[in-house]
């Protein structure tokens, strides 16, 4: 029986991923080893690499001119300190727009280097919207952005528009949707939402933007010399990256990032249109910023939720307990979420309509 | 056909830890999902989270109330600055064993942090023995020491008498042999030699030890922002952290750290007997300095190494060929490489000797 995983991250990846990443783990390409105790210099493993990195230039249609793409670890925590780091000198200006708990987390990094400041942020209203209409300081390094916030379940629907580039937290959306790449300066994302599992972060860098400061830092957080040898200074996390891999020749075998978008919007058209007909449901972001990705819903009567939460499982549909900053239930439902699954939990809200209202 | 894996990282693993992998990826315990979708906080990778840092305590007899066990990212290079980051206060002083490229590199990264010298090197004849008797200054704040050398063949058989804590990189003997545990301020391994796949890193932290200094340093890299968090203070690498288990249980299933030693000096005794007896071959390390995981050789006649390479992939013994800095052969022969295969590799050396003396 189908389960229908919901869960906000480590995510669903698609099934066929997983099976020829169980495969691999086996036997690998032909050569009689598990990837799992292959050499990262091995060619057959360096082919790997180079196609994951490849195929992130494919699907956001960015050229290796222009872009380095680095496969890191330590997760966008890391990312919150090591953009500042290297791109915030002690003299610059950054600001920060706060949508959630890990903008909150980014700034708090950032403020450790440089001048960071919050240009904006929605935290009077439990961040259930996007701030909008804010003022960028021409003069700023970069601003920062979460693109999704996985918690409250907001997104920016249209990047604001700005002479100073964006640095932007995608671990949640990398890959859901059409990005105009001329705004961004870089964007960073932990794997474990709509990439792969956890265990690698993917980071994005415009070439002109990513010069580093004249600030010393450690060898390996140095973005630089991550460019320089390809990801592979040092181990990088071989799995990880195959099965990132994997699930980019899912996306591109499956339309690329247009067809995720016109899916995505699709699901997430059906989900919201039921929690707003249904009686017993309300959303909790504001409606014109609602994320594709993690949709927050309550009940109107609390004493109903482990009813819900119950037929919910009983559905197969699992993960669906809303954070503990928004309570309810949180539906995640990124590329690899089939329409069915996100119709099965519709039918449960319905059904449990029927019961209960 | 089995082929006998003796790269030295990403290395072999045991046949039975790779298809329980395998068969969890697909999926995991029953939950009707695969252990790549599955997150952190949930039940049963939690559960899998507390058995390896439980198994890493059981393995080297250390106890929760003295030594704390941390699985971080980012490969034992990040622990060559974050050792120094988070334990050398500016006004203090550490000592470096520098034994091969390894070390040089964790004295290097060190050496932006507060008073890091080295003081007891090897690199006059290309690190092939281990120094010995080198004074330790007792005002230290640590010696740093690389307990193997993957890239030159040799081990602290001993590790010296000390009133200093060492901090030592096992990376690639941890779990190989018996430590006094008491000697050790922390211990780090990257995975991917005997532990697990790429992508964890292991660190045993003595509590009294540990204590930080007063530098401030992004949370991530503060070590007990992972000791308060259990190590998922962020999204941990589930898998590499699950496969690592895996090979743990294997471990106590074989007998423990003890069975391992037993079998790693017999296979490391059969192969240098044979090196040493062999006609063709002679090995590069001091004898009193061997190490037990990698063993460097090279021909006496350099003409005939291709042949002896194309003699072992035959025999489906792969991964032979030496690092570029000690060049001919290097075998690794991490606890999981049965003894059949060290058997299969001598009687290659054994054959090649009777067609080519």
């Amino acid at each position: 029986m189908t389960k229908y995983n919901f869960y906000a991250g480590p995510a669903i990846l698609p099934k066929e991923v997983m099976a020829e990443a169980s495969q691999s783990a086996v036997e690998f390409g032909g050569t009689g080893l598990s990837i799992l105790e292959m050499s990262h210099r091995s060619k057959e493993v360096a082919a790997v690499l180079e196609e994951a990195k490849v195929s992130v230039h494919e699907l956001l249609g960015t050229s290796a001119d222009e872009y380095d793409v680095l496969f890191l670890q330590g997760g966008a925590s890391s990312q919150f300190y090591m953009t500042a780091m290297n791109f915030l000198g002690d003299d610059e200006s950054a600001g920060y727009v706060d949508t959630g708990a890990w903008s909150t987390k980014a700034f708090k990094e950032a403020s450790k280097f440089g001048n960071a400041s919050i240009i904006a942020d929605s935290k009077d209203t439990n961040y259930n919207y996007i701030p909008k209409g804010f003022d960028i300081d021409g003069a700023s390094k970069y601003v920062h952005l979460t693109s999704n916030n996985t918690i409250f379940g907001t997104q920016f629907q249209a990047f604001p528009d700005s002479n100073v580039p964006f640095i932007c937290d995608m671990s949640s959306d990398i890959f859901s949707r059409k990005l105009d790449m001329s705004k961004f300066g870089m964007i960073y994302a932990g794997a474990q939402k709509n990439l792969g599992p956890a265990g690698v972060t993917l980071a994005i860098l415009n070439k002109e933007f990513a010069a580093k400061t004249a600030r010393e830092v450690p060898t390996m957080l140095d973005y630089q010399t991550h460019v320089k040898k390809d990801s592979a200074f040092n181990t990088p996390p071989v799995f990880p990256i195959y099965v990132s891999m994997l699930t980019m020749r899912w996306i591109k075998k499956h339309g690329g990032v247009a067809a995720m978008q016109a899916k995505n919007e699709k699901k997430a058209g059906l989900l919201y249109d039921e929690i707003d007909r249904n009686t017993l449901f309300y959303g909790t972001a504001a409606k014109e910023d609602r994320s594709m990705m993690n949709v927050c819903f309550l009940l109107h009567d609390e004493a109903l939720m482990d009813g819900f939460l119950k037929a919910c499982a009983d559905a197969n549909c699992i993960g669906v307990k809303g954070h503990r900053s928004v309570g309810g239930f949180r539906a995640s439902m990124y590329n690899a979420m089939p329409e069915e699954g996100v119709q099965t939990l519709i039918d449960v809200m319905k059904e449990f309509e029927n019961v209960n209202a």
